[in-house]
């Protein structure tokens, strides 16, 4: 089980200090994003872990990217007890825009387990999925969080791959289970 | 650990409530157990959510299935954050032994993630992994939780399989990721 000895004995990396919630892209994102910036070039993408989100917001997010509505109660229960929220901005001036979305379920010590990705439609193809994913894995491992885990939809497998994720590693199954 | 008090001065015939911590197994898997059981067969197997549990006795456990050792202080901080953690114990009069454990990660609304499931290597075949697994899924689904996950090296996958778990289903890819 050399896989999973790499991860359980990877016990101390260094911790980062707690940054501001709300943190600006990458050069590299950004770039890719400029087609979205308005002529003088002042909408930004920007980041964020606060979990504060207008819930009507994200399930307008969701709804455009096709998902099944859920109850906001449910939703709201989830973030609160999500490890980490990690969200995703168009900034133009003072007015701003939910246009991604991540969380992440964790025991704070080992495993993190990340759901609900997504990125507005409009503003896919352009690096920004990358662009979030990174960010996500930046507070996770400042976190020292040493296993990192998700489930792909079969479309998106190559573009977790391109982020370094493993699919099956070592033959390690991913298996669900739901309630009959 | 006022509970073990609790039980240890309940009569074998006191049916456990929904609300106590320790719940005796079912009969399908003691009966599976009975090869464990003393000559007067007094030797009972019980499970427990209690999260108080000996880190010592666990590494114990985990060390006879062969598992890297992990530090204690994550191990312990690893338990505070599970949603779950269930514990399965060989109660032999006033002696009780940790045999098998599980935990859980989860946002207390959607999804769970089930972690460590560990049997002593002198209680499998028995039935017992089974039992413990069982109760896990019966402590999520009593908790609302809709969708249950996990992560399964190759030789138990056809386990889970018998449990209900699916493999990949509609082609969702279970992926790692871990800091280089």
């Amino acid at each position: 089980m050399g896989f999973w000895k790499t991860w359980f004995s990877t016990s101390e990396s260094t911790a980062t200090t707690k940054t501001a919630a709300f943190e600006e892209i990458s050069a590299e994102a950004k770039s890719n994003s400029s087609p979205n910036s308005d002529a003088s070039g002042t909408a930004r993408i920007v980041f964020s872990t606060e979990r504060d989100i207008d819930l009507y917001e994200l399930e307008e997010l969701c709804d455009a990217v096709g998902w099944s509505r859920r109850p906001l109660r449910k939703v709201k229960k989830a973030i609160e007890h999500s490890f980490l929220v990690a969200s995703m901005w168009q900034v133009r001036g003072n007015q701003r825009r939910l246009i991604g979305f991540a969380r992440a379920t964790s025991d704070h010590a080992f495993n993190a387990t990340i759901w609900d990705v997504v990125v507005h439609p409009d503003f896919q193809g352009k690096g920004l999925g990358k662009a979030l994913m990174k960010y996500v894995l930046k507070k996770l491992r400042s976190e020292e969080i040493s296993n990192v885990t998700l489930f792909a939809d079969p479309h998106v497998v190559n573009f977790y791959q391109t982020m370094g994720f493993m699919a099956d590693p070592e033959g390690i199954k991913g298996m669900f289970w739901y309630p009959h």
